[in-house]
């Protein structure tokens, strides 16, 4: 029988099955090819799966994960239940050919600096919406359970009479109230000795790290980050003209003999001691110790990402670096939109107390002030107890599920997929106990489990270069409803032959 | 009779008659004095008015002069009834220190690039809270206008039982609906032709202004900016690495062939085309496709502030210079903060075409996503037609405020400041046509005003160097409650003895 000519002939799409790559990834790589050539155009609607499949003579799961990966890549995005389109915010460069010109010259017209702002796609790519989404992927919380309706309340109190220090704002750090309150929240959570005045609402952590290097670096100047770490804050860092020096992580957390030894006159120390992002590492006092000795002697500062210190299980936290700061150089950042909800984009960033007035000038001067919109209601958020209570139930929710994901694991992963308990955050890693899987490598292996409809990240994802790269799985939990843990896992382990 | 040991001798005040300069000015140089040094600490409370008085042997009305002056400038504070306090969120410098080494170094452990961002302090100085407040503060919108209850209902429906978009947003650009609504509200109203996809949602002018340059200048690049002009903006080019070139304004606007004699290689221009700030000038067609011209031939861009082009009483506004842009050279910037109420902060941002995705992408890198907060509610506001309700309202109620600030001027000014209507805008510029009064010069008559407790800015603030610079006085007249123009015209000429 005749093919019909469908989008498959008209992208001149062919599938072989003598080639080695599995058939989804020659589907996946074609269609891509087609997007980044914008053959399929941003915006347009693909064929349902199962007619490209009947066009092109293959499978429906084929289909299904070939474009599985392209969901989770961000190349294509499913709308409400009418089906799946070409993503319509893609960058106009192919990313290869924006890697490869990064390193020469970017389009004339653009600046030279402005490389790696061409990099920043998506931030969180949404897991694919695949009947087994959202196992496992990373970076996402659970916000369907957050109470809304008493979220609207406050607002709507907050804004029907507004003070005119409310609609005027004027104060470049912030709404003074919440800055009291999350002074307070800090002292009592964190150990941390803070007045409201050196507490600067922000956007979350990037914006912390902008404002940061553009106050104490130089273009040029050294910046020390983790390794592996969290590629956003990297960015951040260069994107601002700091110039990066990744050291390497180990299960004290940052190695800070070999900062000093590769790096000793950087002018900055970007670290999460409270919990690594992505090894869950908990720095050690001592390294702490150095870290904050090396700061004092090299006039060079520290910035701690607190991102995730309010989702710990068991134990108790050790105090925030910022606590055993005499000498004022730490800059401590933590956020309130992986607490609250993703869209929430509050942060705060506690300075040290010399340099609380240049911060608020630096923010004046680059960004005026935050928007209000949140911020009374915020304040009564944490002062009325919501908070505190969210914060227990949140917990008691994540604690519940990094044990369902362990016994998942346990159950069907064969011991060849290998998670350990940890006593905080919201993912797991697993390490690759089976040879065989080692072989392939952690990439490779994320790629089958995306082609049975479940996303996990790559450890190497978040390294660099190739010597000394970690392989490792990244599970997240915390968006997984109960119910979808084992057969998550049991998808993982078909896919896999586990 | 002794005088008691106050404040006033704690400081070392010395008022003396027989010095030339006004007592008033005496009192409040001294004041400044002992704030800036330290000696009169951040948030310490000053004595009343009247003990103060007593104890200096001053008339109160002196001491309440140099008391507005330093609340006009934003060394004090007034706190709710309760009294005079030196601000709480002074930067540490002095301000001639900080000038001065901002020349030669920063402080040794900040960034030499650091300089311009501590000259951040408040943005808007809050008017002096003298009875006749706020006469005639320029940058103030009528904020009490606003329909905050229906603002509340809109915000609480919103976030009720919000879609999984909402709480997880997502979009580095900002939420679809939000921007169609604005590419709409743009076709409608500003002979703009965009689509959803080239609107980026952004706080306002200043992380516009930011991002532009990030993305299309390296460091060094020359810009032409305005001059007289708004320094904000100037500020946000410089601290991120722009070079400044001042363009004079004349009454055709930006004068093209100045800024292509001075610096034809210029990467960006900035200009306000529909009402310049200050002057109010309309930039005329020629101009503006000069300006277009030039762009196209140099490869450069410009940005085109329209920050108030909805204040408009007569007339039809020229089409934006971006309507006239068909070599996508035109970034436009616009912000509904000025329309709804200052703390909102949100503008826009229009890309060229072939730009919206670079700029979609440098906001992730550097500020991840917009919050989510308010992005519903507006875009309900919108289509709805509020939004058009609310800048009827808000445009009659402006118009007939530059009525009555007009009529009062004519009243009470016998013909030495002189003031013109102007067909948009929030601010008259009352030129000096008293030889006397332009003698002593624009700052000089604008401090003898504050010492009657009515604020108004000199023209030559807005401006650099000395050579060319204009002398005029900016009258704020959108925030003054219709009974206050006669007084405030009033106490001007008795201030000035017109």
């Amino acid at each position: 029988m005749a093919r019909p000519a469908g989008i498959g002939s008209l992208l001149d799409i062919a599938i072989d099955e003598r080639v080695g790559a599995p058939l989804f990834h020659q589907l996946y790589a074609q269609l891509r090819q087609a997007i980044l050539s914008g053959r399929l155009r941003r915006g347009e609607k693909l064929p349902a799966s199962r007619t490209l499949a009947q066009e092109l003579g293959i499978s429906r799961n084929t289909v299904l994960g070939a474009f599985e990966q392209l969901l989770s890549e961000g190349y294509l995005v499913m709308r409400g239940g009418s089906g799946t389109y070409v993503a319509g915010d893609l960058p106009d460069l192919r990313p290869e050919q924006a890697r490869a010109e990064s390193a020469v010259a970017p389009p004339p017209e653009l600046a030279r600096r402005s490389a790696i702002l061409l990099a920043g796609q998506r931030t969180r790519v949404p897991p694919a919406r695949s009947t087994l989404a959202p196992c496992f992927a990373p970076g996402f919380i659970d916000s369907s359970d957050f109470p809304y309706p008493l979220w609207s309340r406050l607002l709507a109190k907050s804004w029907r009479q507004p003070s005119r220090a409310i609609v005027d704002g004027g104060d470049p750090g912030g709404y003074p109230p919440l800055r009291q309150a999350i002074a307070d929240y800090l002292r009592q959570a964190r150990g941390i000795d803070c007045a409201p005045d050196d507490v600067l609402i922000v956007s979350g952590i990037r914006q912390a790290v902008d404002l940061t290097c553009r106050l104490l670096l130089d273009s040029g100047d050294k910046v020390w980050v983790e390794r592996p770490g969290f590629p956003g804050i990297g960015a951040a860092i260069a994107a601002s003209g700091g110039s990066l020096v990744h050291v390497s992580v180990d299960e004290e957390g940052l190695d800070v003999a070999e900062g000093l030894r590769r790096a000793p006159k950087a002018r900055l120390a970007c670290v999460a001691p409270s919990h690594q992002y992505p090894l869950g590492v908990v720095m050690s006092l001592q390294r702490r110790l150095s870290l904050l000795a090396w700061a004092r002697a090299a006039k060079a500062w520290v910035l701690e990402d607190d991102y995730d210190s309010e989702f710990r299980y068991a134990g108790r936290p050790l105090a925030a670096l910022r606590s055993l700061d005499g000498d004022g150089r730490v800059i401590y950042v933590g956020t309130l939109s992986k607490l609250l909800f993703p869209s929430l984009r509050i942060g705060y960033l506690v300075a040290p107390r010399a340099l609380a007035a240049a911060f608020r000038s630096a923010r004046a001067v680059v960004d005026d002030q935050p928007a209000m919109a949140t911020q009374p209601a915020l304040a009564e958020f944490f002062t009325s107890g919501h908070l505190a209570a969210h914060v227990r139930r949140m917990r008691q929710t994540y604690a519940r599920r990094q044990q369902l994901l362990l016994q998942a694991a346990e159950r069907h992963f064969g011991g060849k997929i290998v998670l350990s308990p940890d006593a905080a955050g919201l993912h797991l890693v697993g390490r690759l106990a089976d040879p065989a899987l080692r072989r392939q490598g952690d990439a490779k292996v994320a790629e089958k489990i995306a082609a049975a409809g479940v996303t996990v990240s790559p450890l190497s994802a978040y390294d660099v270069g190739e010597a000394g790269k970690r392989d490792g799985l990244m599970f997240g939990y915390a968006a997984v409803p109960d119910g979808k843990f084992q057969p998550g896992a049991r998808a993982i382990a078909a896919a896999l032959g586990l």
